[in-house]
């Protein structure tokens, strides 16, 4: 990148707050996956205004720019495979307002999750997602990715919650669309058409989220089931009861058998599938509906139900499922975590399926995650160093991606498609639906600066 | 249009179909508003593929194509003012699945919302939009216009239990967009761009919908309030004290004299306002929960608090509120009832926006609505006849447009923008978002021929 170009980004945000050293680039080069690629230029605004004028001069200058918050993707969605400007967010990390009488708060794009959980979790309120990563990413990163998390099946996921955004166009234009009126038909949905788009169509910079009251009371269970199969059933019987918990999370008996690998706590290596559950509300409701699961996953031939009755009891629980993730480092080099959506009712023939692509390309796949709304989480165990073995995980990715296809599914619940996953975009939504996408894109972003390379085929 | 083009629909959907008489396309020019223009011509598809061809016509001719359900709706949204081609979809009136596992209904467009309700409720599941003319509009009408009502204060306007879409696009392509999976972030979100969109990117012709397990029980209060503030005081008391009523629905004083005027139902006509509030859930829930709303109330200054111990009591109740917009015929020839939206800690400055309004243009104005989700519905009586009223009325809809948008809310909450609140979508959005819609509104329908002179400023 030119001088001139430097200069004039140093202009806008100050001289320290643009990178170009090679160490410095080193750290806006990967994200959550194994891929990375440098930047030309890391640049860190305070103020949409100060991303207004970047993206002035990036569209007039034709420059790639990659907006970024922590970098805890799990799709090479804000890997700069162009160069260009990386664009931090980080530094706009003020949450703006908590509004009590609308139970709604604004924080710019750069506060971290988890951060503007625990501030209106202070004042009693509730914001509800929370994606694996809510202690590393940002809110603008979840705005951009629709991120999930466990407690999505009761509550939605990020796209449910936002009512409001401060956007800057790929031309630096500044507007805001949505506001605190809970219903709005006034002209297109562009709050929803900016989450989820990953980037790719403006640069989020301020977020209006929706507030729940905190749910006084939460009951957790963790139940074996001998066979997968009834796990599956389970699922559908406890939500066709009428019964939302507000997590219904699987293990399957390799998700079982790694944990147990990894913590020696006792978990029951020859069941085909646990069940972590957890029910809120206030205490009568939350302790009832945490009774009527457990006969439900009784019913449909469950072995052993747990039922936490105090606190610790329920981190106890809850640590077998959180652990899954880290204790796949323990057993190979390298894991590819995917995130494919089932409809729920496909969710005992999708798991017989990866069982299938695990033997067919001989590798190990892990499988947890959302039963409840569908969303798996297979991890492919391997090691990148080993070309052949990289190959078969690349064909069990695409079988993974047919499979999920084929049964009514889509390539991710909550990570979105990023740069992984473009290959299969056209498999997954046909060639009609991304023309229409792409004429989006063009429309939004004429010049195609906006974190080029992503979600579309090549 | 000439005779080789209706020579060409009627190849395509059959003679009888195709309609040109002055009296058929009488039926086709209005809506639920008080304007009317008519079509060149009405046809009546009976299927998608048949769409398709219409609009392959439409498009390779430059004919503007109007989509149409039930003609219910309350913006002139589906009023064909170029003329054109009045496309209704009331002929592709089936259901098409109702998916127990997966808790999902697909309609055709045509399907009246309510045969559709009736028959998940049938199977013991629940479809919760309700909006005023349930037993009129079509779901893809309700599709287009978002449409809201009572409950969709605990549940959720139509848009959010929108999974699938099956659109015809402006040249006659067809796709479908989103599925039954829960979560999805594949691209962007063109389901929920589509909801809303009026028509005007495209022809929704099959709607796939989430359904919830129905609720086992309700009950219903009417609460009388000496005081409107304190009315929304109490909205934002139950709202914060962590319970969401089902319905918790307001009537201001002009409203309840209007309505006992009508009934003679022994309504305090001094009472500034009337909360009618139902809760549900199972029996234990839906009773406690409606006590709590009532000591709430009593804690901010109600009056007189009815709970229903019956299920016809619970009719009685909320006769009162339906009863307003039938009420209004009586007293005046004309009504023009509008839609704002405000954040609900702005709904007690509102209604005391509404009431100067009403005052210094001489004209009365009927409050009520959806006063959880702070959807209001202002309705202005007058006489069409006399041209200095309809002067003031015109006056007196930009000032309730302009105190709305000014509190931060919206034109519309459930009705559109249609054709009625075009000349201010501007002042509520902004040059830039509208400049953003129309670059999209020229990507999906270049030629600019599905539903011309609808939302955007003429």
């Amino acid at each position: 990148m030119n001088e001139q170009i430097i200069e004039e980004l140093q202009n806008i945000v100050g001289p320290e707050q643009v990178l170009t050293s090679p160490e410095d680039l080193i750290c806006y080069s990967y994200d959550g996956t194994f891929t990375e690629h440098r930047p030309d230029v890391a640049v860190l605004p305070a103020s949409t205004e100060e991303v207004s004028e970047i993206l002035k001069v990036a569209y007039r200058e034709g420059i790639p720019v990659v907006p970024r918050g922590m970098g805890s993707g799990l799709a090479a969605g804000s890997i700069p495979f162009s160069g260009g400007i990386a664009l931090s967010l980080t530094r706009m990390n003020r949450i703006l307002e908590i509004d009590h009488d609308n139970m709604m708060a604004t924080a710019q794009a750069g506060v971290i999750t988890a951060d503007l959980a625990a501030a209106v979790e202070a004042e009693g309120l509730f914001y509800p997602p929370d994606p694996a990563s809510i202690r590393q990413s940002t809110i603008g990163g979840n705005v951009a990715a629709n991120a999930g998390g466990p407690r999505c099946l009761k509550y939605g996921v990020t796209g449910d919650y936002v009512m409001a955004l401060e956007v800057v166009l790929a031309d630096g234009r500044i507007f805001r669309t949505g506001g605190k009126a809970i219903k709005n038909v006034t002209g297109y949905n562009l709050v929803q058409l900016m989450v989820g788009s990953e980037g790719t169509l403006g640069v989020v910079t301020e977020v209006t989220v929706k507030l729940l009251a905190m749910p006084p009371a939460k009951r957790t269970a963790l139940v074996t089931f001998p066979r997968l199969a009834d796990a599956g059933r389970a699922v559908n019987a406890v939500l066709s009861a009428g019964i939302l918990p507000a997590t219904l999370e699987l293990m399957d008996e390799t998700a079982i058998n790694s944990v147990e690998d990894y913590l020696h706590i006792g978990l029951p290596r020859e069941a085909e599938a646990i069940l972590v559950i957890e029910t809120d509300g206030d205490e009568a409701d939350a302790s009832r509906d945490i009774e009527v699961v457990a006969d439900i996953c009784r019913q449909e031939g469950a072995g052993e139900v747990r039922v936490a009755a105090t606190a610790a009891e329920s981190d106890e629980l809850w640590q077998a499922r959180r652990s899954v993730s880290p204790s796949l480092g323990q057993k190979r080099p390298n894991k590819l975590g995917e995130d494919i959506t089932v409809p729920r009712s496909a969710i005992p023939e999708m798991v017989a399926r990866l069982k299938e692509i695990s033997r067919k390309h001989d590798l190990p796949i892990v499988i947890f995650g959302h039963a409840g709304d569908g969303n798996l989480h297979p991890n492919i165990l391997f090691d990148r160093r080993d070309p052949d073995e990289w190959e078969r995980v690349q064909q069990a990715v695409g079988d993974i991606f047919a499979a999920a296809v084929e049964l009514g599914g889509a390539l991710s619940g909550e990570h979105g498609v990023g740069a992984l996953k473009r290959p299969y975009l056209e498999m997954n939504l046909g060639p009609i639906a991304i023309d229409v996408m792409r004429n989006i894109k063009k429309a939004l972003d004429p010049k195609g600066i906006l974190n080029p390379g992503k979600i579309f085929p090549a």
